[in-house]
C-alpha cells in the first residue's frame, strides 16, 4: 500500500494537471459514470466521523473527515482526515493519503478551473479573502489559470499576516507574481480582476456595492451550510448565471439558499459547470459581465485527484 | 501517521498479550465505555464498502472492509480492508493498519480467550475444522492457552495442505507441538479436546453425534450470516449454556438463529461473555460438560487489538 503524506502530495501535486484533472471529473460526472452515494455520518460527544465513497470506473475513493469543532480551542484545524483508495476489480486498499492535502488541492484545483472558464483571459490580479489553507490553494491555481502579476489578501481579522504572505509568495512558482496584504476590503475588490473568497462568514464578506463588483470573476469556495454567507445580493444583478457542481449546493450553501429563498435568486439561472464545460461558454458573458462561480465540492473530485496522485508517485 | 502492514503485525503481535487485549475489550463492553454505531454499508455493483465505526474512551478506530464475492474466481480473498485509527482528543488520523491482519490476529485472540475460560485446563489436543486463515489462527491461539502437544487439521475440499501445515507448524512458537491432517472429521473430533470451526458452510460440520462431542470444548468462528451454520443440534443436548459476545449474534448466525427459530434451543441459555467473564466459570460445567462458544466479532475488538498494535509499533 503507498502512504502519500502533505509533503509528497504538494511535491507531486502540479496545478496545471490538477485542473485537467477536475475537467476529466466534470465529464465523468456529466457521463454519470460514477457512483456515489449519500455520506454516512456518525457522531459520539461531538466528534464526527464522515464516509465520503466514491467509485469510478477505475477506482474506489473513500474520504474519511474528521470533524471535530472543539480543536479551534486548541489552535487545530477542525476538519483532519485521510482519503482511502481502493483497487476497482479487486477492492484491496492500495493508497491512503493525507485528507487535509488532498482537499487543499482538489479545492483550489476546482477553483482554479473556475477562474480557467470564468475569467477574461487578461486577468492579472486577484484578490484572496479569509487567509486560510484554502485561501492559499486558491491563489496558487489563479497564478496558474492566469498570468496574473499581484496577489491581493484580506483577512477579517487583526492576524499577524507576515508568514502567511511569505509562504504563498514562496508557493507560487512564477516569483515576479507580488503578494500585496489589503488592509480594507474596498482595497481589495478594487484591485482585484478575480475574487476568491474562503471564509466560514455568516455574512456577506464583500461590498454590497454594484459598482465595485462589476466585471469581475468570483469564485466562492466558503459557505458550505445553508448558515454560512459570503456573497452579496448585488451579484445576483450583475451576473447571467450562478455556476455551481451539483444541484444539492443550492441547498447546502447559504451563498445559494438564502438568495433563493428571498427572492433576490431564480433557479433558472442557475447552470451546472459539467454542462457549461461541455457546451462552451458565451464569449460575451465571460468578457463583459460578472461572473459566480460557487464550490461546494463533491467526493468524484478527492477520488479522481487521489487517484492521479497515486498514478505519478507510482511513476517516480 | 503509523502504517502497519501485516508482516509488521506478525511480528508485533505476541497471543498472550492479545487475548489480555480482548478481556480488556469485553470489561470495556460490559462498562458501556465504548460507542459503536450501525456499521454503514455501500453497494454498486457487487462491490461492497463497509464501515465499521468504534469509540473506545480512548481511540476511535474504523475498519473499512471491502467485500468483493467475485475475487473467489481471481483465486483472491473476497473480504480485505484497513482498520484506521484516529485521536481520541482531535480527531487527528494517527495509524493504517491491515486489515486481514487485524482480524485475523484479533479472531485468533477472541478464540483464545473462549478456550482460556472455557476448555479444561489439562487440555492438550485441538482440531481446526477449516484449514483457512481463521482456523490458522485459532490454532495458533489455541496453543497459547493451553499446553498443546498436537493439532488436527481437516477441510472439506480435496485441497493439497502439505503448505498449510508447514506454515501451521511454523508459526506456533512451540516446536514441539505435532501438526496432523485428519481425513475423516470423525477422526478429529475424537482426538481433539478442543474444537474451532471456521468454514464458510451453509450445513453442520460436525458430526450430530453426542457421543462424539460429549466433553469437548467447541469454538465457532464461521457463521456470520442466518444461512450459515456449523454446529449440529447434538450440541443443544449436551451444553448447559451458548457463550456469545452479542445478543445481535443469534440474529446473524445461523448457528443460533436456526435452532432457536426450530424451538431446539431457547434464549434463556444465551449468556454474554463480558458478564460470564466478570462473574466467574462454574467449574462443574467447564471441567465435564461440552461447552461452547459462538463468535461473530465487533469493530470494539478490532479497535482494541489495533490500539495495541499501535502502542506496540511507537514503544520500537
Amino acid at each position: 500500500m503507498i502512504v502519500l503524506s502533505k509533503e509528497e502530495i504538494a511535491a507531486l501535486a502540479e496545478p496545471d494537471e490538477m485542473m485537467d484533472v477536475i475537467e476529466e471529473a466534470y465529464r465523468i460526472f456529466g457521463a454519470g459514470a460514477y457512483f456515489m452515494p449519500p455520506r454516512p455520518v456518525v457522531e459520539h460527544e461531538n466528534k464526527t466521523l464522515m464516509y465520503m465513497p466514491c467509485y469510478t470506473k477505475n477506482i474506489i475513493g473513500t474520504k474519511i473527515l474528521s470533524i471535530f469543532p472543539e480543536n479551534s480551542k486548541l489552535g487545530l484545524p477542525s476538519i483532519d482526515g485521510v482519503v482511502l483508495l481502493n483497487d476497482y476489480a479487486t477492492g484491496a486498499p492500495v493508497a491512503v493519503l493525507d485528507g487535509q492535502a488532498v482537499t487543499a488541492w482538489r479545492t483550489g484545483a476546482v477553483g482554479g478551473v473556475g477562474i480557467r472558464h470564468l475569467s477574461r483571459k487578461d486577468c492579472h490580479t486577484v484578490g484572496i479573502v479569509g487567509a486560510g489553507v484554502q485561501g492559499f490553494y486558491q491563489a496558487v491555481y489563479a497564478c496558474a489559470a492566469r498570468e496574473i502579476h499581484t496577489v491581493y489578501v484580506f483577512n477579517h481579522s487583526d492576524r499577524d499576516l507576515t508568514d502567511y504572505l511569505k509562504r504563498l509568495k514562496e508557493a507560487i512558482a512564477d516569483p515576479k507574481v507580488e503578494v500585496v496584504q489589503c488592509k480594507k476590503i474596498e482595497e481589495l475588490v478594487k484591485a482585484s480582476d478575480i475574487i476568491c473568497t474562503a471564509t466560514p462568514s455568516a455574512e456577506p464578506v464583500l461590498p454590497d456595492d454594484r459598482e465595485l463588483l462589476t466585471g469581475k470573476c468570483i469564485i466562492a469556495i466558503g459557505s458550505y451550510t445553508p448558515q454560512m454567507r459570503e456573497i452579496p445580493d448585488a451579484v445576483w444583478d450583475l451576473v447571467d448565471n450562478v455556476y455551481i457542481e451539483l444541484p444539492y449546493a443550492c441547498e447546502e450553501s447559504g451563498d445559494l439558499s438564502q438568495p433563493i429563498a428571498a427572492g433576490r435568486l431564480t433557479q433558472d439561472r442557475i447552470v451546472l459547470m459539467d454542462q457549461f464545460l461541455s457546451s462552451g461558454a458565451d464569449e460575451e458573458e465571460i468578457t463583459k459581465k460578472t461572473t459566480y462561480f460557487k464550490s461546494v465540492g463533491m467526493g468524484l473530485f478527492d477520488v479522481c485527484v487521489a487517484q492521479k496522485l497515486l498514478e505519478k508517485a507510482k511513476e517516480r
